[in-house]
This record gives structure tokens, sequence and C-alpha cells, in this order.
């Protein structure tokens, strides 16, 4: 065993550091994270707020902030690009994507949607975003194949694939926001959920979890929102 | 010129880069942000949703997103710690400062303060992260000297003196909890304000600005909160 991700047994945030662990063939377990929460973490090497935390078992050592264990895994396991300005933009990426997050779930579910301010965010924000993402992803894809940075595929091909894949599965409402402001970065998407490690485990985890996203009150706010437009 | 720095004329999340570049004795110019929200950014090499941008000249490039822009000149002008494990780790620090610019202006200002959320925040959120900022910077600092990572200075003490070094001038009021709860690191934050190239420029900044932090509405709200508390 390389590693145990200390996440809840949702997409959300888990299927970052989890669809990188699949691309590595890393052998990963997972654990309930609410013994480490704030407080709790002081006693580990690397405390901090909230999950998800990575384990590194060989190091004995954690670490948490999404982007963060994505950069660690990229640099361990061969996953980042190797210019430095493309690798700084690898995180930017990753760094955007945890915006996306935060924002769909209005902070972490800190206030529920109105109907006015989920339009403003479907409508202008998520467009903006993607229209961005696109934008970046561009200079690596050409119609059929590629990655964000060329022939290699890296944490910002799974990073996007972690943020939109799971959207389009668990909110397909918004496939189509997708495909309208973002048609390469939607057919990359796809690309990266036929890789085999990951689509196996995305089968089993869809099977099991079905249309769950990040659960809790503002998932229904979500789906209430997307339900009444 | 080595870079152009699209922020707004306040210490809040500029003071990042900009201690982080006048640390490496880098030159850099400032210009206005605004140039560069969103829509606009989408023609530029390196868009993004706002700023901090940071402009390479010799590369043509820009990129946003604070902690991406500090990996960059982190890497780029040898401020990273070398080990793998200490690396991920400085980006957790800068994302875990980055989290609390997020947090004291209540995601940039999307809502106000209420002086019950305040408490809770001074009280709880506030001392939770300084007691993980203590926690981890104690493997490197002794008692007098010394940084996160031992004897080299990195990206992780510039992040910590941009949040820690700017709250103690614009927040004094602060300046007890950071002493309270993170004696160590605040040691650590004089220390770096007074390495040369970062006193001139606090001094000029702060003859200028005075105790102007973020501005906005959302600057009187904190302010209000901590007169009325």
């Amino acid at each position: 065993m390389d590693y145990r991700l200390f996440y809840w047994d949702v997409p959300f945030r888990g299927n970052f550091p989890r669809l990188l662990m699949l691309e590595a063939a890393l052998d990963f377990e997972e654990s309930d994270p609410t013994i480490l929460y704030t407080q709790k973490s002081l006693q580990i090497d690397g405390p901090g707020m909230a999950p998800p935390y990575l384990y590194d078992i060989a190091l004995r050592k954690y670490l948490n902030q999404m982007p963060a264990i994505m950069m660690y895994l990229g640099h361990k396991h061969h996953l980042m690009p190797k210019d430095e300005y493309d690798k700084a933009l690898a995180y930017k990426i990753t760094l955007d994507c945890n915006d996306v997050l935060m924002e769909i779930t209005r902070y972490n579910g800190s206030k529920m949607w109105t109907k006015k301010e989920w339009k403003e965010f479907r409508y202008e924000r998520f467009s903006n975003w993607l229209q961005i993402f696109e934008s970046i992803s561009t200079n690596g894809i050409d119609k059929s194949s590629g990655y964000t940075f060329g022939g290699k595929i890296t944490v910002a091909d799974i990073a996007l694939t972690a943020l939109l894949g799971t959207i389009k599965h668990c909110l397909p409402e918004l496939s189509e926001d997708i495909k309208e402001h973002a048609p390469k970065v939607s057919k990359l998407v796809e690309r990266i959920e036929k890789r085999e490690r990951i689509k196996q485990y995305l089968k089993k985890q869809r099977k099991k979890s079905g249309l769950v996203y990040c659960s809790g009150r503002i998932e229904s706010s979500i789906r209430e929102m997307i339900a009444t437009q």
C-alpha cells in the first residue's frame, strides 16, 4: 500500500487525488476523514484545517489541501509538464478547479443558493470558467487527441476530469454548458474517463453512489435550482 | 525589468508576490489589474478569473492565482525547500494563507460580518489557523532564528509574512492573537520583515497607505467588528 486517503465517500473533491493515483497505478486505501479535523490534526505531522488528507505510508507523513496533494503526487509520479511555466499553469488549472468547487457549493455550503444567484453562477461565472479552461487547453489538444500540455497526460488533465467529468455525471443538466463553452475540454474529459484503471473505478463508484455529488444540504440546493430553473 | 504585477494598490493578496520578488532582488513594476478581468483575460496567454496576474516579461506570458505565482517564482528563483514533501508542505502553507484571506474577507467580500460570526472566526477558526502554522513551523524554527524549513528562507516564510505581517500592521488588534497562538511564527514574521529590501518596501508602503488592508466594504466590516467587539 502506497497511500491512505482521508475523505468522505463522495466524488466531489476526493476524485482529484483518486483519479491521479489510479492513473499512476498506485495502491491506496481510504479512511474516515473526521478523525483529522482541525484540532485533532494538530497531533499529526502535517496538520491542517480540513480533508482531504493524504497519508504517505512510506514517509509516515500527512498532507492536506487538495491542490498541494495533486502537486505532490504529480511531481513524485511523473504527471507534471516539463517546462517551468507549464508546471505553474498546471498548478493554476488545479487551483481554478478548486475555485469552481468552492463556488458551486457556495464556499463548502456556507450558504444556500437563491434562484437569482444560481442563474448568475450558471450563465456567467460557470461559463467564464469553462471558457478559461478551453482557452488554456486548446494549445495542446487537437481535434480528437492530445492533452493540455501536448502529448503527455498531466495533473491538469486529471484535475479537469475530476471537476468536469464528475459534474457531467452527477449533474447531467450541466453537460450542455460544458459542451457549449468548452467543447475540446469536454472531449478530453471523455478520453481521460476511458483510461482503463480510471474507467473501472468510475464504473464501480457510479454504480455504488449513483448521482451523489458533494452530499448534504448544499447538494439538495443545487438540485433544487437545476430542477426549478 | 523582470516582471509586471497586475494588482490593486493594497497589501492584502498583492504582498505575497511583492515580498517574494523583493527577497529575490527582482525588478518588477505594477499595472492596473482591471484590464485583465475574466472575459478580457481570454485574449491573453494564461487567462484567468481574477487578479493578481504576473506577467513574465522575457516569456511574454501571464499567470494568475496567487499560490501558482508563488510556486512559479519560488521554483525559478530558488526559494523552495529541497525535499519533495517539504515542497508540498510549502505549497500547502501558501494555500492555507490564501484560505485565511478568503475567510477574513468572507470570500472576497461576498457577505459582511455579523458579530456572532466574527467572534467564531476570531476565537475559533483564526486561532486554529495560527496553531496549524505554529505546529508546522516549529520543526525549522528554534528560539530566535531559522525558517520553516531549517536554515533556508522559502516561499512558506514569505507567505506567512505576507499574511501575518500585514494583519499585524493593518489590524493591530489581532497582533495579540498571533503572539498567543503562534509565538514562534510571530517572531519569524518580524525577522522576515527586517530583511533589507522587504523592510525598505514595507516602510514606503505603510507610509503611503497607512492601515489600508484589503479596502472596500469588507474592510469597513472587519474594522467595525474589531471596534465594537
